[in-house]
């Protein structure tokens, strides 16, 4: 099946060296979101994305997406759009496929062993570079895969619709509406038949996998205010009730040492663990020294792989993440502070409905700070929260992409769920109504937000192979598919 | 008695507007220690105090005090140290005062109402600027009780050491070895009969006190690390042991909320509190509305004026500052920090011996940490420790200052303690021996170390009259009273 893949794959090995240097290029442009100064960076980047798509003759279009929110003197960087071919072929499944063109910060002084925005290839292949792995390869793949079609003279074999965007790296700032809005009868994306996204790794770095679940999360904060400003403890201490010591206090009621919320009712809202789920745990390629490694020490909280696997993905799991307000630098400052907010998360998964979860942690809190008898008053509010997301791995989408892992990888799949959370997942299956599937590129090694990010030249060159392949076999199942 | 001191006051009355103008030049030198670029600036306020003194006679000298630890490319500023009259007179006493001519920082975008380096006065005669009470004022008081007794034609009653730092700021680097070396036999200040250091507050804002004791100051880190680097919440939250859940857990055992140290067998190491002790508080002008104005709030620990009182001054406090290495910024980071740092300190009373602390500390923490079962790793250290002093009141050090508040400010000083530490008290009385007073110049509402830090004209020039007074009340006091 598929029979044009083979030429398909050998204009893809020609051209590696192209493909590398195009990545280069993008690596070269410091697109970083977060940073103010960077955002004409992250523009530019925008731009030579949708230059390199229009030279292929791909309809493309830069769609401002307005101010930024809390930052109006900056334009967000525009989503990047366009759909390949140019005109419809109504006789094709429609594939919208997702991506971002910012990245992390970088610095080299972060302990990066080269400079992050020169791609540094090394002996063994890996490819360093800030955005190598997130998202800028897999967002190359896509253009990659056309260029092959065009150079190998095989036929496209879907619409290719395409969202790209400046911001994710910045909490996908304008995108949802956007989406939202172009995903309606009418607009940009109307037709789409199924969605890819590109933007996750695998789970370890042998083993292509194809990703149907993600966690959502729901982020907290208390706070816990007293004196009207920062006191000296040598001054007030043994004379004013202190906001961080309630603060201590609050926190340490919310989970225990392994992991389990302590938050009552929390547990209960989640799905119970079926056999046949139970089963799927064990043939993942995924071992505790994987864990291990990726943790840098033995600190785990299970013993086995599965459990392992079902804490990172259908377990709810909640981590305490610092305190605002109070001394945080180095050295010994004996300041009592006034205000101090905790903030935490908690990582959600079926059935637990986010605002029955804000529900159980307000109730709690609440009455953990009432608890205390304290003087100081507090507050705890939702910062944000984005919901847990489940497709069905049965799905002409993921039936294609499974296949595509074998003719490429020559091994099947696994499939995986992630502990962490994509939003855009979540808002392209709610206003598309289709399936959405994760098709990774990188591995779990690449560092992506870290220090030395790399992309290895075996993953970007076989994932560009992976993403045609996938096209081409999305083109082949059967209209008709039920879609679960 | 004192009969010379009508005079001396007339004449510090008719140079008001000289001292004012000697505190505006002071001010106006940014002698912050603790920016590495103002360093030049810190010397330059040295050579001014030193230029002011070496005009007035004085035996003047600048010691160099070597590098500064940690940052060697910095040479500390000297100390200042001389001599009035520059040839000792054998028949009087020998007073060595201490103050500091270093600020903390200051920049008019903290919330100043008007430029930190530029002494304001307004209409109510409050002398806004960074400095002008804490310590420059004091210091330059010196300074004019020098001139005023030379524009007086009064003689000077005792032999005048002084020694002046601008480290303070900075934790007094250098000055330690320093002012035990110089205390020796042979040494600069060997011949001191006893010790005046004016640094620090009135308890309010009308009435003056001497100070006898301050609490001390024993600072901890506990540091909890497992995964070899930061990981995020979405992939590893439900899997690896979580430092900063341990961190709160801890924390949470080592104080309540109304400031009772729950760490076992510290608040035993307390000296018991006797009937002629407790009848002392009652009669302190403090009320309950100082307190509430000065934190800001009526979070109070405690509803009565004595034990707000006691637990400032004569219990131990433990606050906890915050911690290092968790996310401290605005907004939300789904970061598990690898390597947390809390840091807690506990105000230290008589009759606890630091060492005796810190091995109740450890053991408490060691217990708690243990008690979670936790595959992550512990360590608690001390930051550093500075013990507790308490004076004998009823030295002739201080019943000469009694005598001068009396005469200065027509009323009865109290005698009072304070929360916090002045480490170089305890070192003067160590190295010399001899009885140390506090002898304060500002109120409590001078926001030393704030915004809009100042010093009212009248306790500026009142108090030059109070410490030119004590010198003479020093010189009447019987020689061979009793050193209590």
């Amino acid at each position: 099946m598929a029979p044009n893949l083979d030429s398909f794959f050998k204009t893809v090995d020609s051209n590696t060296d192209a493909f590398i240097e195009r990545l280069r290029k993008a690596v070269a442009i410091p697109s970083v979101s977060a940073e103010d100064e960077r955002r004409p960076d992250v523009v530019k980047m925008g731009m030579f994305l949708k230059s390199q798509l229009d030279g292929l003759g791909a309809h493309m279009e830069a769609r401002p997406l307005g101010k930024q929110p809390g930052k109006e003197h900056l334009e967000l960087p525009p989503a990047i759009i366009g759909r390949y071919p140019a005109k419809k072929d109504e006789s094709k499944r429609t594939i919208l496929v997702y991506g971002h063109y910012d990245v992390q910060p970088a610095n080299l002084s972060d302990g990066w062993n080269t400079e992050p925005f020169e791609l540094t290839v090394d002996d063994k292949g890996r490819m360093y570079g800030r955005g190598s792995t997130d998202d800028k390869g897999p967002v190359l793949g896509w253009v990659n895969v056309i260029e092959s079609h065009q150079k190998a003279g095989v036929e496209f074999p879907v619409n290719l619709l395409m969202c790209f965007e400046g911001m994710e790296e910045y909490g996908s700032e304008g995108l949802d509406d956007f989406i939202i809005e172009e995903c309606k009868p009418g607009k940009f994306f109307e037709d789409a038949d199924a969605v890819c996204i590109s933007d996750n790794y695998w789970l370890g770095t042998e083993k292509p996998c194809l990703t149907y679940g993600l966690r959502g999360c729901s982020y907290y904060s208390i706070e816990i205010k007293g004196p009207g400003q920062d006191l000296h403890s040598g001054v007030f201490g043994g004379t004013a009730q202190e906001p961080m010591t309630d603060l201590m206090r609050v926190m340490a009621t919310l989970v225990d040492g392994n992991g389990k919320i302590l938050i009552p009712g929390i547990n209960e809202l989640v799905a119970p663990l079926s056999k046949e789920e139970q089963s799927l745990y064990k043939d993942i390629a995924f071992t505790m020294d994987n864990l291990y490694e990726s943790l840098g020490s033995t600190t785990g909280i299970f013993p086995d792989k599965e459990s392992t696997l079902m804490g990172r993905w259908r377990y709810p799991s909640l981590s305490i993440h610092g305190v605002e307000g109070a001394f945080s630098a180095p050295g010994a400052k004996t300041v009592i502070p006034a205000k101090v907010t905790g903030k935490f998360s908690i990582r959600t998964v079926p059935d637990m409905e986010p605002p029955e979860v804000d529900k159980l942690v307000y109730s709690h809190v609440q009455q953990a700070f009432e608890h205390l008898g304290s003087k100081n008053t507090m507050k705890c509010w939702l910062q944000h929260s984005g919901k847990w997301w489940v497709a069905s791995p049965k799905h002409w989408n993921f039936t294609a992409a499974a296949k595509a892992v074998e003719r490429v990888w020559k091994t099947k799949p696994d499939l995986t769920r992630e502990g962490g959370s994509i939003p855009v997942t979540l808002t392209f299956e709610q206003a598309t109504g289709k399936n959405v599937l994760l098709l990774p590129m990188g591995s779990s090694t690449d560092a992506a937000h870290s220090v030395n990010e790399k992309l290895d030249k075996r993953n970007y060159i076989e994932g560009i192979k992976l993403l045609g392949a996938y096209l081409h076999y999305v083109a082949e199942e059967p209209m008709k598919a039920a879609a679960l």
